[in-house]
């Protein structure tokens, strides 16, 4: 694991969803640019000492050089945007497999390079849009390709949180303090930081990619040089429309992120603070309410479940098949084999690109009169 | 009456509304055009035969001749949109008062005259954006001006409904038909059916006007004529931000509408369907819910309230708020006396033209390239 | 109308359910036992002043005496409980229909003696529970009588309000006075006032009757007579069991009745509070949400709403649905033709007469130390 | 671990629970009492073989003469309750702590034998009641501790099933067989399996006992020989009562557990499907949701969540919760020391024999004729 120091929430959510199922052992980490600091976290998640280092070079490095079998089989990186494409570049270079945190990179132009990075050495990279890990994200992506609600027309997006609705980042919020931060950030702000998961969600529920958006970015606290609230008109490959919300400023909202799809015989809803459950409706018929764990879902929803019905999972299950699917495809990996993601359903490469060039259209299209800006990626 | 005849959904509506607090009686109509069929619909509805109409203008003028106490004190304009100016301005240039169903003309510019038709005869004109009637609609907007909430930053409202999912307007769908077709509706399809009516709730909630949008409209249904799916960025006069949804193409939904309003320091969240509830977010504090028919709520939103709580009113209800506001104004109106529509609480005519502005600038920004339109009214 | 002077809560709601179709008109009443104040509502209900009567013995007596068409067709009573078989008595046998809030009498002797007045008379009585009078009550009975969760196995109703957890009767709030008073109120508190309701509603659904019951009722607030929670094991004549809960010391609810019916096949769940939707459950299927206005529901459920799916219609309109099947009754109404309450749908003496047993045995398990008491009526 | 083969569900949980945080391993088991399946699944586990023994007295044998620091250090019991009581007590007596599935043992006097045992040993044993280890239910525990809700006047708790509906044990159902047999389950059937999670849940949050009950079993299902479908009143020792039902035939619900509490001033309410929520309502106030993760909750609720709000956390974190708690207390152990399981916040021994009594008094009521029935343990 490269970052997830003492302070850092996702390195802690990536060590639970790696572990939860028991198939994957953290063995290193570079916790902290801080040697010491490095070594105290590695102790506290009982790590033999000599394998907390003090810089992810160093890490990769020395993990080389160990015997296959007890050298680590891939890195995690769980550290702000900026420091995304180094280590990955590294990793892969060196014949570790990645999973990273979203957005892929600092920039579009990173995502591009890693990506050439990634087809050079067929080694597996994950990106986690932990979203797509839920069951019920999983069964509202089989039941579009079903066909059950039809040909698709609009798909309605939204990710309000209002932790950031007073200027945190001046009090000593390390979270929101690189979040808003361009050096670290990147281009954007809440389009980065949340904008690009519903942007993912929307395509992976939907099978299709978005082509060309009309944004609308603020930032809306005082001060702040990214945005903090963003929306956008979308535009789909599949002729479907739809719009994207991602704000900070929602004041008092958790995390609740929530998809509405609806095609021409009927629509699917998910809310992400409500997992287990997805509305169907339809066309003249009474609306249904799909749960996560029953007997009538697809494969790929029970599959993704651990429990019973009723049982609830949350947040750290869903990351935790993001992880499962990548370290299968990483068990099944043979030099010159290509892994293909879908088949193993965890976000790639691919969908780490289409994120940061997700994140560079709004930001053009936002500071453009036109109304239509295109996606390139 | 004028319209309201046996296949009408809307006057159903607003008899129900008009009768329900026992203060107003439905004494004539010019139910329909033909005379048996609008002589037939008073019968069923108890009225003396000889003031069942076959036209407005008979209505108006014969009404006239009879001795006050006796006439007609206003008149219920229900008819589709294209019928809606003539008869206003005729009834108010016979000193009839009229409410009227949204929007309130086929055009901006009949809107326009209109207004000076009331500025001139000082009587009162009323436009039944009945969601305003709602106690919990009340509150929001009483939350609002208290500061509750904080600074407006950003407004969200949508109005999802699907029955226009599929083309009715080729079945024998009434309702349907004169909605899609713009001789009898105008320029906007669901932007003027629904989206007025998310338009107003957006203004009457936050206190202040939508001044620029940047629109999306779609024809999803092929072969017609109007947008049955619209979208809109929203610039209020506050500075604050917003979007707006009205779209009929939403299958399976059916009337959805939900608003959501943020401010520096909370949040509101009203949707329709469940119109007793308020949700109110503040920072670092529980959600609260609150409640119709609650002690603490505000006296605008008690007074609006027939029923202890936990004893659902709905729509004929707050419909009914919107001609028992309006009929207080009547009851007040002296020639020459200037009546405050709004600490009557109803929408006047000024919230009327403001939906024709609507309309209209949402029209001219989805076929422009630009990003921003300015609404004039 | 007998009662609902100016401080009473179900007489008002009495007059706007019977008004708002436009089908009955209040043409007079005895609203009070002063004949001043009696005059003064009448006034403000548009009386003629001749028709506001200071006592309910000398209203009968005169619109006896006016011209068939001219004179009042039924009598509502609104009274509390001690002044509901006199009035109703009185009226019946002087030619008038009868429609009655619940509980029917002060006691059961009074029920069965009223029951036998109404078989002589042969004229319409309709006791309110108007809860059966929402449109998807009227579809759970319905869906249960066709067979779509199978044979009915358990039945859980449950009536909490939170407004008696405090000593209200000890202030000036009228309406907890005399419900804590068993001169007025009957054997019965929350059991009389609310449990009525609970129980009547399971009946109405599962179209069975409770036969036995085990019943523990308390009175939590200090110095109360009469019981202020209650709670009972049920069992009915369809071999089904059940438990019903009538309480009002649950803080902070407020009129939370609710219903879930579990039969072989499924369940059904509805919630006065949210009225207009109805929850259904199947073995391995998802599921399904019902809601009132819907094309899909029985022609019971269609008849009782006025308005689309998605334009929520509440208390007062399931209470009219009771007004009109009584309406619609008494318009039937030959001399010697026998009214079938079932068939217009509204809940007839014998209904209010089970109602009465209902309590009785309530009371009469609560104090024994055997588990099962049977219900005599 | 003691059971959890591949066919059980319970075990996987508890092996997920107790790895989730990165501070139990699994080091060895006895999975099945056949010797090759019992290694087979010890191999799925990543498990040295030499560990996975063919009975649990071989494994504790064998353990116990592993050196410190390498032998297990404690055992988790997942069979089925017929096979808690004996290895539970060899464990203790060998040295071992123990955590065990609910309920404790097969009979009561069993249970009571064990609690000798652990006193005897001194040694840690926690039963998996894990609900009470949802930060939500700590925060309702904490509120009613705090005086939040006033003096506890009423307790419903209730936990539906419908997976019992049909006779799954007559089809290949192994988790049904053994629940619905009285050698392998005891005495209670729902009663047991789930009614001891609803009476300890109630207790835990009140922070009270039951110490009388009235209850009402049924054998809905034809051929049952233990109930599938319980209810009973209850006597609390704080002068509260309340009601509790468990059943296992309500047709189409999944795991439905709710528990509902009320004092003088307001009330609670928690719904084991949607665990992050808390419901808290009091006397004219607006209703209050409170949120897991959130910053205004007490120390026990923050300290049993993972992740911030709105990242829902479910059962097998509640689990963990269970698991980390008893380790903490694992950790803590030295002979002669006393363990407090209510500061490190995990059901005992005394949980597990209250729960055995409530079984025991549930099936002695239900037989009774007389109403109520004291709860002797």
């Amino acid at each position: 694991m490269i970052g997830g120091g003492p302070d850092a929430f996702i390195g802690a959510v990536h060590r639970i969803a790696a572990n939860l199922d028991g198939q994957i052992e953290l063995v290193c980490g570079a916790f902290s640019s801080q040697a010491e600091k490095s070594k105290a976290m590695g102790k506290s998640l009982f790590l033999d000492r000599s394998r907390s280092y003090s810089s992810y070079t160093e890490m990769i490095e020395r993990e080389k050089r160990l015997p296959e079998g007890e050298r680590m089989d891939f890195v995690s990186i769980v550290t702000p945007n900026h420091i995304h494409f180094d280590p990955a570049k590294l990793a892969l270079e060196n014949g570790f497999h990645v999973i990273i945190d979203k957005p892929l990179t600092l920039t579009l132009t990173e995502a591009k390079q890693l990506k050439k990075v990634v087809e050079k050495t067929g080694l597996v990279l994950a990106v986690t849009h932990a979203y797509t890990g839920y069951p019920m994200v999983k069964e509202a992506r089989q039941l579009v390709a079903s066909g059950k609600i039809g040909k698709i027309r609009k798909v309605y997006v939204e990710y309000p949180q209002g932790w950031l609705s007073q200027p945190e980042e001046k009090t000593n919020n390390k979270q929101a303090a690189w979040r808003v931060d361009p050096k670290r950030a990147g281009l954007g702000g809440a389009t980065g930081d949340i904008g690009t998961h519903a942007a993912n969600l929307a395509e992976y529920i939907t099978n299709s990619n978005i082509v060309e958006l009309c944004s609308s970015l603020n930032s809306v606290v005082k001060g702040r040089l990214l945005d903090d609230d963003a929306a956008a008109f979308l535009k789909f490959d599949n002729d479907a429309t739809g719009i994207l919300v991602a704000t900070q400023v929602a004041s008092g909202q958790e995390n609740n992120l929530c998809i509405k799809v609806y095609g021409d015989k009927g629509g699917l809803e998910w809310r992400q603070e409500e997992p287990n459950t997805l509305i169907v409706r339809s066309l003249d018929k009474p609306k249904e309410v799909y749960r996560a764990g029953m007997g009538y879902l697809s494969d790929a929803a029970k599959k993704a479940a651990r429990v019973p019905s009723g049982h609830p999972e949350g947040y750290l299950e869903a990351f935790a098949n993001v992880y499962m699917a990548f370290a299968n495809a990483v068990r099944d990996y043979r030099p010159g084999k290509k892994i293909n993601a879908a088949k193993y359903d965890f976000p790639d490469v691919e969908d780490g690109v289409r994120g940061m060039a997700f994140v560079e259209a709004m930001v053009k299209s936002s500071k453009s009169n036109q109304k239509w800006t295109t996606i390139k990626n």
